[in-house]
């Protein structure tokens, strides 16, 4: 391709926007610059990235002038705020937040899944919620086979989606586990009263309740699955749980899907399905686990089980770094995308 | 009641044998005197019961002469030698392992669910799995008013129900959490040649695994759920995962009953259920979490949601102390219900 692109990154001090910095590096990613923008707060601090030194600015409407794509992952207000006022600059907004989410002219995409979501957008894409985009990539391929009918999954979520004060919360916990009191101060939501450790724990809340008895997070999940995968009628529930672990989010999934598959031609789907990588052989005790998925690029899929008694009914254990495929990776893969696509303007392949 | 009983306890060094010992004293179980037995190797040791001195005596056929009710707490191997000959010489073997629980002869029993079960045996009882016994006890109460179509069960198991051994695990390396290299020799399974660490992780295999996928674990709780309930064709799947908390089991379980029922009815149904503690207030972050159910006897449950596209599915959080309900008190309730309706030889009331 004949151009390179300048590059912007919202919330550049952030954990995901941080992944993305060091991702776009390492996937060769055609820029010609990098800007990192970050509140007024975090402006001036210097940043090294191959070997370039960046100097953080503060994100105002003014910094998207000339950028081409701009990574947004600095919180819901902050894409509210300058999301539009970046798209209305002619950059191509990526935003990891829940803002547009649910916007009917925002494409909301994971490659491999729907990519064809891209062709129409109005300057904002947005990147799905972590434990949303692993699940779709499992869903998508037996989808194409053999049709979906029901999806019920239960989370096992790594405290890294809640942030680095939350990893911080947890490292400290599990240093005092047993010894000390602990006294959290951030999880589950920190902007709500009541606060519980992680360590040692369960939380089953991520993110506040809506008036169904559902979490927010929960929500998302069903919600943005049905978008992604433009099945408003699908049947899809989720419980949505964080773990005592720091990076990696793991998924009990249970599909049923509208025709028969044989248990060879669901690991054939999976094992051959993009970005998914099967790890399913119990005589060797190999299945997903998020300490092993850390810092790798994969959806892991494994314990595939055929369900004893409903004949569609396939049950799956789903393991993905929810910074990386969940934020970071499948950000930058939506920029390729259209890229590949021929969706940016100026370019010529 | 006019007798009092003598009470052996088998594995009386185990965390579980141990959870028996106190809360015999605890709940003014009628016992005249407690023989507490163990292998070969811990024979002879002192013990403070109640401020009464106990020699721990090994385990042999002849030390069960004169026992009213044996309760087995020291793996299904020592069941499998044992039980038997508690039971020949005049003992209600208490069985908690898995020895004997599929056996015909044999009932299975959670005394808030099926203690009609009682009437019928050949000396001994099974005590059911810890992760069966809790999401029964949610069950039943349901089926009772609504009937039961499918459960489907994703769980978060704690590492004592691996034993003692687990727990020094998983304390160890979250001491050691970030800072070495964990060196894991016990979880997932003991036996088996790959081990793997559990803090910061998740173990999606409990037990070994079965030739159609699901491990020993999971069909333990699919099997004894049939059994307990007696429906020999409900549809039941478990998903069972080892996570690092300490002790407290956590389910996220799906119930679709026959009828359908209004969120109303269902905490009505489960607040009035013996053995259950209702904790479910989103808007005051009420939920059950294991950290708050340690070393407390309910099985709670929490997070109750109706499914968004099924009328009658219905969506739960249940938390509870796998070492008390899911073993050590269970195992005694089911004596005391034996009492109470006078099962045993010799009782008058």
């Amino acid at each position: 391709m004949s151009k390179n692109f300048v590059v912007a990154i919202v919330g550049a001090t952030g954990a995901v926007g941080q992944k993305i910095a060091e991702k776009l590096v390492e996937r060769n990613f055609p820029y010609s610059d990098i800007k990192l923008l970050a509140s007024k707060r975090s402006a001036g601090q210097q940043v090294t990235l191959n070997d370039t030194n960046y100097t953080i600015e503060e994100a105002t409407p003014e910094a998207f002038e000339g950028v081409d794509f701009a990574f947004f992952s600095a919180g819901g207000d902050v894409s509210r705020q300058l999301a539009k006022e970046a798209a209305a600059r002619g950059a191509i907004v990526i935003d990891n937040t829940s803002a547009f989410r649910m916007d009917p002219d925002t494409p909301l995409v994971v490659p491999e899944v729907n990519p064809n979501a891209l062709q129409q957008h109005s300057g904002i894409i947005a990147n799905p919620n972590c434990s949303t985009i692993q699940m779709v990539c499992v869903l998508e391929p037996l989808r194409q086979r053999a049709g979906l009918k029901k999806v019920i999954v239960s989370t096992y979520q790594a405290v890294s989606g809640s942030g680095a004060a939350a990893i911080d919360e947890l490292k400290k916990e599990s240093r005092d586990f047993l010894e000390k009191k602990p006294d959290p101060q951030v999880l589950p939501v920190k902007s709500q009263p009541k606060h519980y450790p992680i360590a040692g724990n369960l939380l089953p809340q991520i993110d506040v309740f809506e008036d169904n008895g559902f979490t927010f997070e929960e929500m998302k999940m069903i919600n943005e699955t049905k978008k992604i995968l433009s099945m408003p009628e699908l049947s899809v529930a989720a419980t949505c749980v964080r773990v005592p672990v720091i990076t990696g989010h793991s998924e009990s999934l249970y599909v049923e899907t509208e025709e028969e598959l044989s248990l060879a031609e669901i690991r054939d789907i999976l094992g051959s399905a993009e970005g998914v990588v099967l790890q399913d052989n119990p005589a060797e005790q190999l299945y997903p686990m998020p300490l092993y998925a850390e810092d790798t690029d994969p959806v892991f899929v494994g314990r595939i089980r055929k369900d004893l008694h409903e004949k569609t009914g396939i049950h799956l254990w789903v393991v993905s770094d929810n910074l990386l495929k969940g934020a970071a990776l499948n950000s930058i893969q939506i920029a390729e995308k259209m890229v590949e696509m021929q969706l940016v303007s100026g370019v010529s392949q």
